[in-house]
């Protein structure tokens, strides 16, 4: 008897019969399906699907998916990947200095907010140890500088495959991932950076939004790419802020954001719900 | 040569294949899914789907889609209906003194926000006559009483009938409509009440929440059951208010909150996109 | 008997004793006061304050205030007006072919919620005529081209003098305005636009945010400078979008923000509720 | 040298004068006022005001304080406080089971967030005893029943005494305080509901929020009256839902109301920005 629930993430160029066809699919192996949201960019031509159904009585395996599914997916030209619910992705958490997003990412994983394991942080500070301690996950200590750089990616690189690290969640990492480790990930790094992208990218964005006097201040997490702080955004809110508020205050609402904002592009990453399509993404939540 | 949407909406007891089956009966007649949206109330094992489908290769007419269906719907013991996106409702405006939400809806009107015909406003004063003309809709002046609402209610009834209404739309319109009259319009009349139900329902709603000290005023969209302020709700929003704002402050922000919320909601209803199930809306957004 | 209210705008350095003193300056008169709110920017050592009392037992006339206060503001060094609350604003409205934020300004003036007056609309093109006329404001048609924008703007500014108009009002205006013409109204120029800057400045921002794959779009309200879309910002505000929404739905929900943003910024100024400072804006409210 | 801000917090009759004489107050001993704060409500002519000044070259000390301002006040007939920033408020934290409101206060706390300190934490449940551990604080478990409530009471608030507890903060705590118990510290606990109050006060608000099939579910945070989830508000906010969430989803996102909430009502409170007036609170934010 299987509990699982398979999650279908697939997108390919726009035709008849596609929702058609793929419910069909799931409906003549024995699955019942429970959610399933499409989209179709009608300017583009490009159809986009995700598709839940329980395993209970479906007559084929997990292992077996791949193979049965492939023959339809190659009809479609299509780019899709099936998981299980059972199967929680296994997640490197990076920090440096500032905790609130590791506390807001450990204290949720544990409430079991997310299906992901958090198998081990990674740091180029010593500061957040006793909070990972807390929450006894091991906290690894890789000091960067310019010039170590490049042999601390790579150790970092091993320690992450030897722990078969699904994503990376960059949780307020001060220090910019070169494009070879970037390379490893693709769409499997997400950042969070606090402003409201593409407004105030790069440095200091708090006083970035200070000096240029707004009135509502912005986070945004994204997936990480090559060129700083221009993935696809994943999530992004906002909070108002007044002539009172200084630099400080800006800092110390804008932490609430981070965190949350970081913690729901987390979960929605975590279930299965982000497709990415060149720059930006879908969101079925 | 076709261009028209078919929208189906779609509500029954769960059970396997149902999306299968409903998309493959717009598959094998030709029909593109445009957009699919489905939810399974999973304590309640009901299923809601809207479907939409360009008709442009469809094999049958407009016509003959009830006859096609029927046979399904049946089998599904399903609630449902399909309208086709060229076939605009026909809605009544309800009016009283107050111009705010009656202009909301005429301006979107005329840029073609809505899929809704208006042929007339029915009001018991005659203030907004000069606005119904400025765009041109017939204007309707039925005074009420204690004594002569039972025979106003039918007159309206009948000027609705010969109208071939198929939405009432209550743009703060100050009388409550009697069982009868609500009998004849099942989730058929739209309401917009000026607080956050269920807080505040019944009068005065803006002086209630200034006398309790509320952070937050808001607004409810809802249809119109034979209870007061009870009726499934449609959509609702809020906004800040502080210890400044005196009653008449609360009515000016208010304002703006109404009118919004009651053109989202007929905005929805007018696309096609409601189910009710009981006490409760499922909006395919 | 005087109802007035006279409300004054003061900015200095900071200083020992400033609200003690221009508050006495107050009561010493007979004024009482209605509202009194004060900020001190600690970081640049400057201080803000707005006052409003009213002057039904006030000792000294409007006519003689100036002088009166005159030797207090010369001792601060201070920047200041003062007001009075029946003499309402003039302001003009400069429009092209979208007429949301126009109707909205119109909508609100004669409902009173704004303490301005309308003498005339200027508009480069003729669409929005009809709306003008509707209440009853005289309409200048000005056509713009490159060859004779400078002589247009000349009989602009002409017309403007002549009608002795306060604020002007850029509510969806398509022309960007000279150099020479900003001078000529220095913090007295608002302007509406469509995103959330300093995100997505210039040209199309709809489609910038579009193709940018943002979840939230904003709109900001701002005085003109000769900086295009770089002068101080008075209210901005946000609403979430999704991957669903083409560049059409953008527009569509961006037209609420924009006609809510440019009325509060409009509300704030005719209120005498802002202080401007380099590139900032204090707002009272 | 005194490095102490001084905060009054006084409401009294509206009368002529009032800001001049108390800000006259301030400046004739030496004070520099740095924020200034005041509310006439004009329906019941009733006169707020928060002032901050530095203590720095202030002409007397502290202990003077009450002395010398008692003979203004007395002629204001005013209700009244003088706090100084340098004496952080005395906190105990009631909880039962749920760790996310805790969790925020103590990990704001620590963050210096809020000027409290907190020398007790109170359960009638073992279960956050570690988390009290974590970051040291005595953690005292009253198990309460109908049988021993009103003796479980009476111990608690010797220990409260004895710490010198300023303020209660009732951190998802699930008993109803006994009439007594409240008696003792008037406007001095504050509980978060997690409603939108008025709307489904009482027992399991998210439950009924589904039942009802609302949009958005909210959370306030009051100070605790006799009567329940009836005493003056003091923070609310909300969030939207769709049909889409189950109860278990609206205790999800509603945690993250409840926290943020809280927090900001005790942030508030311990900044000496609330006063009281009937049912009422004025914030001065």
């Amino acid at each position: 008897m299987n509990n699982q629930v398979a999650i279908l993430l697939l997108s390919c160029p726009d035709r008849i019969g596609l929702v058609s066809r793929i419910s069909h699919f799931v409906f003549e192996r024995g699955g019942n399906i429970l959610d399933l949201d499409e989209h179709v960019d009608t300017s583009e031509k490009y159809f986009f699907v995700r598709i839940a159904w329980d395993m209970k009585n479906f007559s084929i395996s997990e292992s077996e998916m791949m193979e049965a599914f492939t023959p339809l997916a190659k009809e479609f030209k299509a780019k899709w990947r099936i998981n299980f619910s059972g199967k929680n992705l296994r997640a490197a958490v990076f920090v440096s200095k500032f905790d609130h997003c590791l506390q807001e990412i450990l204290w949720r994983q544990r409430l079991g907010e997310f299906n992901i394991e958090i198998p081990l942080i990674i740091s180029n500070h010593n500061d957040l140890k006793p909070l990972a301690e807390h929450y006894g996950i091991p906290y690894y200590f890789y000091p960067v500088t310019p010039e170590n750089k490049t042999e601390q990616e790579k150790k970092e690189l091993a320690l992450l495959k030897e722990n078969q690290i699904d994503v990376i969640v960059l949780a307020r990492y001060m220090q910019i991932l070169s494009g070879q480790f970037v390379d490893e990930y693709p769409n499997g790094i997400i950042n969070i950076h606090h402003s409201f992208l593409p407004a105030f990218s790069g440095n200091d964005p708090y006083r970035q939004a200070y000096d240029r006097g707004v009135k509502i201040i912005g986070a945004t997490s994204h997936y990480v790419t090559k060129e700083l702080d221009d993935g696809p955004i994943i999530e992004q809110d906002i909070i108002r802020i007044t002539h009172k508020d200084t630099v400080n205050d800006l800092i110390r609402k804008g932490r609430d954001l981070e965190r949350l904002i970081l913690a729901r592009a987390l979960y929605y990453h975590s279930q299965h719900r982000v497709l990415i399509h060149g720059r930006k993404t879908i969101i079925f939540d």
